[in-house]
């Protein structure tokens, strides 16, 4: 696997721009339009708030038939909790996209992120999506990037690519965080696009399986939004042997391929944590289960008090222990070291003489890594998190004014 | 019922003390004790946390026959994390105060809070305690309270009478918050004294009754820790007539002045809540069931965002209903209603046109007053966090060093 540059038009049949459309207060890019010059598999997974943007149930809706063509994004307004009108505002985001690029509305999907419960301001959403419709090319990715950050620091790119027998596959995407970020699915988007040849089914499990262990691993600040997704649209291009079982030589290609893909990004995203200074990676290892792995994992890089006392780089593991005693997962923390990079904090659930300037030191790195040793299994989860800063406060006490 | 001053030391047959073992680093006490002049029914309730300090397995084994005539407390460490030596220690605890008050030490309760994972400085806790033991009096209680503090800024304390036939039966409590508090039973302590004539059973019963409603729908940070507990001792002196049933009348009438107590600490804590401004109490009305209305009023009050929001005067009513739609209680969003103290923000899950300066100014009262109504049954409940401020940030950045 190789790292190319670009993003979600590198793979072949992909156009996209990003542009401003006065969405966001600010002077940004807020409406992005990434399309298939052919018709494409699609999949995508979906926030589990039970308070959901419109687009949400409009995109499940739109991809009952495994087919999708455009994606149409917005930042600066999530147009959820806006009733009705959100929904038929979601719809002619739809509507006016499939008009413009003559792409059955159906095949359409949008995405909207931004404030809630604030009416879409469609004059201005309707001139940004003829804008980006018409700026559509090969180097419009970056732009589109662009064009879905809200609180985010630094636009989110990446692509890879693989053989997969003598066909060059690539993937690309796009991803924005980066306050309201918790598992599962949190505000966070990201849009994938693949000129893998692929089923239906097969691209849906695979972007599921990419998405537990990557974007359903990062936590900012657990609260989870109403319109997060994750999409993937498949142009079939490459010309590749059909992937058609996750099982298949190809099939573990292209989803190690897309692991990397996802977790690249869901790093990104933690690391650009709003006020984040550091990204925290938390492994757990040697676990009885998957579940009490990944729910210790998670629960530890969603501790406030962990998370400031990285922000302190104060080496205070009891409150790591404390928060994976919490979690609900069952296991015996009297068999547990702990260990802060290189450095052993605790050992059978109890603390470890350890050298505090070496450990300050592993703080001030980034990532921050927290390694947790269960020894009472081989299960093993990877959770990303960021640390608690005044800057998180700051964003997040004046976000909306 | 009747607010009366002190706390511990009000109803009849108690005595405490608290004073200085320089176990905390700063000048402050950090030792107490409360002694029951006669040996008293007890009862508790403990952290659900599986990393637990070796006093909340102590204290479980303790109450088991139903009695308990001491408290031995301290705050400064926490003796969690501490494996056979903290276990050692406190039974040490308790023997040394059983000595010294001619107790058997099967009926000393100990209570530990601060910092995790340390070795307990046996000598200067010896110290402590032989000083408490020997000052203990009547005007003990505010001394007692002081004592358990850890980064609260202020002691928490409360009395009660009422009459029960012709007998003034008291309730006085001491508290301590205010970091890693969560339910259930977070980094808070909190010992209640009664000199009612009440059956242990029915003590059990009651405790975990108010306990419900106060110290576990408090949340500041979300994280819940190694040690807390709410511990009950009554001395049986005030000469009423039995309480042995929850559900007779006196047994409602002390029920309901149990839950003042334990409601009034609890929003101290919650007000306490490390760099808090302002006390927010989220009330949730018409849910179809008590889980619902428990389960979304919690998930309120611990959200970051919202707790954000508030410290930034901000009328962010998105969060508030995107809070309650991950709690994971399932109901419908598009019946929701939202008020901030007097001020309609959202109806039927949609915006509402609301006057911005009168919801600044419901955002600048202390509690700031959330009323969610769910509009589908008949249930209700009320929970209590604080805002999210720099000073949590800062407080927890440096704790330990």
């Amino acid at each position: 696997m190789q790292i190319i540059d670009g993003s979600v038009t590198a793979p072949q049949g992909f156009l996209a721009q990003g542009v401003e459309a006065v969405i966001k207060k600010t002077d940004k890019k807020d409406v992005a339009i990434i399309y298939s010059t052919h018709p494409a598999k699609a999949a995508g997974v979906f926030t589990t708030n039970i308070v959901r943007a419109a687009c949400v149930d409009v995109d499940r809706s739109h991809l009952e038939n495994g087919y999708a063509q455009a994606i149409v994004a917005n930042s600066g307004n999530a147009n959820a909790c806006t009733g009705q009108s959100g929904w038929d505002d979601t719809l002619a985001m739809a509507r006016l996209t499939g008009q413009l690029l003559d792409v059955d509305p159906h095949n359409v999907l949008v995405a909207s992120t931004g404030v809630i419960g604030v009416a879409m301001p469609m004059e201005r959403i309707e001139q940004g999506i003829r804008a980006a419709a018409a700026g559509l090319s090969r180097q419009g990715g970056a732009n589109a990037a662009e064009a879905i950050m809200t609180t985010d620091l630094v636009s989110k790119q990446i692509a890879v690519e693989i053989e997969i027998g003598d066909h060059p596959v690539r993937i690309g995407a796009i991803a924005k965080g980066s306050g309201m970020i918790h598992p599962n699915m949190a505000t966070m988007l990201s849009f994938i696009t693949t000129d893998a040849v692929i089923s239906t089914q097969c691209l849906q499990q695979m972007l599921a399986a990419s998405t537990d262990q990557s974007f359903n691993m990062i936590s900012v600040d657990r609260d989870t939004s109403t319109n997060d997704m994750v999409l993937i649209l498949a142009s079939g291009l490459a010309g590749n042997e059909c992937i058609d079982s996750p099982n298949s030589a190809v099939g573990k290609a292209f989803q190690k391929a897309l692991d990397y893909v996802c977790t690249s990004l869901a790093k990104k995203i933690a690391r650009d944590g709003e006020g984040a200074t550091r990204l925290i990676e938390v492994e757990v290892i040697n676990a009885d289960s998957q579940t009490v792995a990944r729910t210790v994992a998670r629960s530890i890089t969603a501790s406030n008090l962990t998370k400031a006392a990285v922000f302190g780089e104060d080496a205070n593991w009891g409150r790591i222990l404390a928060a994976a005693g919490y979690s609900g997962a069952r296991f015996d923390p009297g068999q547990v070291d702990i260990y802060l990079g290189g450095v052993q904090m605790a050992a059978d659930g109890m603390g470890f003489e350890f050298d505090e300037e070496r450990a300050c030191w592993e703080l001030q790195k980034d990532p921050v890594v927290i390694r947790v040793d269960m020894k009472s299994g081989q299960e093993r989860a990877t959770a990303w998190g960021c640390d608690l800063t005044y800057e998180y406060v700051r964003i997040n006490a004046a976000y909306r004014t």
